[in-house]
């Protein structure tokens, strides 16, 4: 079973390390790095006296502001079609298990999915993202892996898609959107858009929702951890294209949680109901994670690595492949203790921990080829270590010169430049 | 598969009947019907700048602060072997997905464990609970359906106790729980204590848990939503006996919740440190609970109704055999329309809510024997409808004279009464 304990053994050994008193650069992780919007807890602290459980699906006020959201994403909703979970997380997995057949995924994709599946006693089908794709799987593949996939026995039935993607932070552009949409339909699958990093697309308007295309297939998954940060609150929607799935799902709903947290869902109204202040945060969210992404983007690609464009969110996608193939790198000499050169992506990582002190997840954890070069970096927890770095960053018109990412960047340049042999002098 | 639908579909009518104006007198659902404390609320508030996921077993100062919890109740326990997680209704569905074999369980029990176990594609075996077991299960069955359900093929190998019991509401008493922890070590069973009523136990101290019995075979899962009356918060927290299991559990949260929400997690850790605040409030709680469950029982004793003896909770279940039996009753002529009588709990249900405006469960959501006349109350919804009144109630010396508690009892009376064909003269 492919599970998340490459992100709990990684996220283990950072804390162990920093505990022995070793500074390690976190980038594992896929939290916002940013802090609370003032107005959003003060939205929590006020609902402090909500302690009744409420509606499986929701409280009214989150379910009508949920909708409304979506409708100004050109997506017309009414309050029924939404249930909110704690974390779009237990809604995903809750709804893998209402939907029939097994999960078709692009490879890499987030860690969840594919353990998700497993824990329900499904298959798994992966179908390759090639370069460009943003993220989702390539239309020209796509089909012929539901024939083969069907040909072993399997019973494809739920596609899931990332838009804009976690890991490689890329977007898929509409004409892809639309070809895999398609196909879908064809093959008789329902869609699951996971648009957690809809709004921290880099150009606003970018993500084409499938909900757009195929809305009767497509059930949109979103929540609050991304554009507001608050992932530790767990609060996540879904909106659902018809009833006999939003009851079934609630149905499940209710045997698993109940319902999410009662202030929590308060707040939740608050926030999707976008108000200046929240409009404001997650702008300013949007340009610091813009601008420190593409930074890191300009420097990985410096330093000689391959990797996607980023699209949306705060992840980058390195690929060192160069590193490989590298013979005077330190990397080869060192990494396998007998001058063999890196194995994969896990002795890539491991390395880029013991070496450089920067904690990334292989990108074996998604699913990918583990024999490939790859791992997902968090640019967004470069962001600082306290509140007051982060509203620093969150204020400033060009982050990326905060001293302490400025600092964390060049040390990210020179240990991929140093693994791909490129070396230190290249680097900005 | 058993769901909550009868929960759901149930409480959808209630709301139904209020919304054209109907008043219902609403003891279907399992909500402690209490006011937040303002310290906890307080201390929630204080926590709401607080958005990080943190660890997914919970942060060290709730794994801390339940460590002490268990400790102070004779289960001494390091902060390693706690899990929290968003209600302990995700920890039972976790805890049923990671320990093997099927489950067994007391007939009847909470709606939600059956549920999960057919959502995890498990069998239940379901044992019967006699006359004064306190809701586990007769130590004199289980053995004998243990060994004839493995002779069909079953693989029991968990077994669920609520101490105090849902929704019995009565409280297993030592030899009993010592006779059933023998029996299920015998057969090697795991044994999940939800001891989430322990603190609302009428008599204090009366709760034996299993892992003072059996503790390399028992986890113990407890929560916020009953003795401080913070469902809608979403926090529970188990006691695990030994670290593999811990970390399986670890993995399968990691994937389906991530962690429960962080400032729920802060006020949490105030809450299971029981600071004085805390423990005055539960306190009173207990003393309403156990006011207002026992002038209920008295009540439904009066009108002829059979009922288990409460012992923890705010849980009643009546038995109206006695309704069965009685040909001048107007429940026998006008039930099933045809002087038929009650078919069994779902007619029953029926008919208190639509004959005498009372919601309650039938005891066939719980596994119970459909055919049987018995439905759980839960009396703690008869504290009011507004914060003052049950404020009022909390700190009241004679809460079952309080008018509005007293009305609605009287009114259950009366309705008992008809059924059985006690007649009104009898009642208080």
């Amino acid at each position: 079973m492919l599970t998340q304990s490459a992100t709990l053994a990684t996220n283990e050994r950072i804390q162990a390390l920093r505990a022995n008193g070793v500074p390690v650069t976190h980038l594992a992780f896929g939290e916002a790095g940013l802090p609370v919007a003032p107005e959003i807890a003060a939205a929590l602290a006020a609902a402090a006296g909500r302690n009744s459980y409420g509606p499986t699906a929701g409280i009214p006020e989150l379910r009508a502001a949920a909708a409304g959201y979506f409708d100004r994403r050109g997506l017309p909703t009414a309050p029924g079609q939404i249930v909110a979970g704690p974390g779009s997380k237990p809604l995903l997995h809750a709804l893998l298990s209402v939907l029939p057949g097994d999960v078709v995924l692009p490879r890499p994709s987030w860690v969840s999915y594919a353990a998700q599946a497993s824990l329900l006693g499904k298959e798994v089908v992966w179908v390759p993202v090639p370069e460009g794709s943003g993220g989702v799987p390539d239309p020209a593949l796509l089909g012929p892996a539901l024939v083969a996939a069907r040909a072993r026995g399997l019973r494809p039935g739920i596609l899931v898609l990332t838009l804009p993607d976690n890991p490689t932070g890329a977007l898929a552009g509409a004409s892809t959107v639309r070809a895999v949409c398609e196909i879908a339909a064809e093959h008789g699958l329902m869609v699951i858009s996971d648009e957690i990093y809809r709004d921290l697309a880099h150009e606003p308007g970018s993500v084409l929702s499938p909900a757009e295309i195929i809305p009767e297939r497509t059930v949109v998954t979103t929540g609050l951890s991304k554009a507001t940060a608050l992932g530790g609150w767990r609060l996540g929607v879904c909106r659902l294209p018809e009833a006999e799935l939003t009851a079934r799902l609630i149905g499940v709903a209710s045997e698993i949680w109940s319902n999410p947290t009662t202030p929590v869902q308060v707040a939740a109204a608050y926030v999707l109901a976008e108000p200046e202040p929240v409009r404001a945060f997650v702008a300013a969210g949007l340009g610091l994670h813009r601008a420190v992404v593409r930074a890191a983007y300009e420097t990985v690609l410096a330093a000689g690595a391959g990797c996607p464009a980023p699209g949306g969110g705060f992840y980058l996608y390195p690929d060192l492949e160069a590193a490989r193939g590298n013979a005077s790198s330190r990397a080869d000499r060192d990494a396998a203790g007998s001058g063999a050169g890196l194995g994969g992506a896990a002795d890539l990582a491991e390395l880029l921990l013991e070496r450089y002190r920067i904690g990334v997840l292989p990108g074996s954890a998604f699913g990918d080829d583990p024999r490939g070069l790859r791992f997902r970096l968090a640019t967004s927890l470069l962001y600082g270590d306290t509140d007051e770095q982060r509203w620093t960053a969150l204020r400033s018109t060009d982050p990326a010169r905060l001293p302490w990412i400025a600092e964390a960047l060049a040390r990210l340049g020179t240990a991929v430049a140093e693994l791909t042999g490129k070396g230190h002098g290249d680097l900005r």
